[in-house]
């Protein structure tokens, strides 16, 4: 299954789980829906379910999950574009949800996914009861939490316009962005009941991936193509944001970037299954335009 | 145990689950444990423990999913009273979260609860793996979520000035406080293994608690005490906000929560235990005075 087609699958899920609910309260599920539906790579779900297709094949049994997944990193953007944090009006090429429905409604929203995202994973767990699963969603909730990806984000917001060791730099970094990505390859060996030794090297590998990530994204937004990017670039350099572009310079970052991804390559080397489709999706993340 | 001795218990897990910890996101647990701490009743993990005590003693164990049904109704205080919200000054006569720590910290302090609540159901159905504690879980999950608390808070803040029909009303109310307050009370039972039999019983006890709670408190702000509710009486009038009292007026909402409250001591003489301490906390909420 290719990324794109894996895509489309994730889009349609997530298109008609919402469909036709809601009473007196829909403006709330049109708020969720149309961040959700906003676009984005569907980068985070999609790695969920490549690291679950290398042990299993019945991928669409943790659509769900996936998708909670994707649910969890769409209201940390829809709170972090608010006035009060980013103060972006741009996501992705279109209004952020607060332009489209006010910032009350927006907060309310972010507040929905992250809720929903956990009713799924207790519906998937009531379901398939087991250990992993549970693992699984401890691992995902836990990188969602306040020593994970909102660490980050506090960290990038309390020191906007203030330099930062390098170390409280990688620290927000690998928090904001890194342990959902982690958490997502991880999740996706525990859901497939992967052997524990798999687990931790796809830790690590998790760990490089969602760094790399994050200093490509660092990148991007110096040289990046606008367009492609739905976003103005250089908009953390204008709100004099901490990246590692600011502390490294742009061709050192390049340079850590193809690093990470061939360290992560060497990583999958030692599976002894066929990873070749995550192999792909690490090149796919290093070298991507937008 | 009486609820004074309960409501301690419950203040010290709170006060110390959070203690030393965080790094350099040290801020978000300072601003989630202020308003933790800002005292509130605790109803909501009381009611939870007395109907589990109906059933067993040992309600320790069950005091970290307890506390975590605490930590979403903290959440939802705070962003209810961020200024794109209600735009509260004072929460139980102490400058709300975000007068404290600013609108950014507020968010994610609120996300960060919200989340930490997830992290802890998680924990304990790993540690006690059951269907009955999932489903526990499931309950207070969707309980919080956009058909439930969220779908009562937007329905509340879309018709701010504007008045709505007594079906909507009643929706917004059963959503925005009856819903919590009824999964304190099943989530207590099904976590104690209660009788399906009993279950039904609570269930309906639950719901019309929530709604003689949310009356008395739609009372309390037209006629409570300003000092004892440390907020400024008549908030909601002055907000043009729909209450059951605007609606249907103070001595009708008397008689009604009266009606609820007889109507509830009725249902728990149907169960065929001890549940005089839940029968007195029933009568506490309908005479309280904040």
């Amino acid at each position: 299954m290719k990324m794109n087609n894996m895509k489309c699958e994730i889009d349609n899920w997530l298109k008609t789980y919402f469909s036709d609910k809601g009473t007196y309260n829909k403006i709330i599920y049109e708020s969720m829906e149309y961040s959700l539906e906003a676009g984005g790579k569907r980068i985070r779900p999609i790695l969920m379910i490549f690291t679950y297709n290398i042990y299993k094949r019945d991928y669409k049994k943790i659509l769900p999950i996936a998708c909670a997944l994707e649910m969890i990193h769409t209201y940390s953007l829809i709170h972090d574009d608010l006035p009060c944090m980013d103060d972006d009006d741009l996501r992705r090429g279109k209004p952020t949800n607060h332009k489209m429905f006010g910032e009350a409604v927006a907060v309310l929203a972010g507040d929905g996914l992250l809720n929903e995202a956990s009713n799924l994973m207790f519906d998937y767990c009531r379901n398939n009861i087991s250990k992993n699963n549970l693992d699984a969603c401890t691992v995902i909730s836990k990188a969602a939490g306040v020593d994970g990806m909102i660490a980050g984000q506090v960290v990038d917001i309390i020191n906007e316009g203030k330099d930062i060791s390098e170390e409280e730099l990688c620290y927000m970094h690998i928090n904001k962005t890194g342990q959902l990505i982690k958490s997502a390859i991880v999740s996706g060996a525990l859901l497939a009941n992967a052997h524990v030794n798999d687990i931790n090297i796809l830790k690590e590998f998790g760990e490089k991936l969602g760094l790399a990530f994050q200093i490509k994204d660092d990148i991007l937004d110096v040289i990046g193509n606008a367009e492609l990017l739905g976003k103005n670039i250089k908009s953390d350099d204008n709100k004099d944001k901490n990246t590692f572009v600011s502390k490294f310079g742009l061709e050192k970052c390049k340079e850590l970037c193809e690093n990470l991804t061939l360290e992560c390559l060497e990583l999958l080397d030692k599976i002894l299954k066929d990873t070749k489709i995550l192999k792909e999706m690490t090149l796919f993340l290093l070298k991507r335009e937008f």
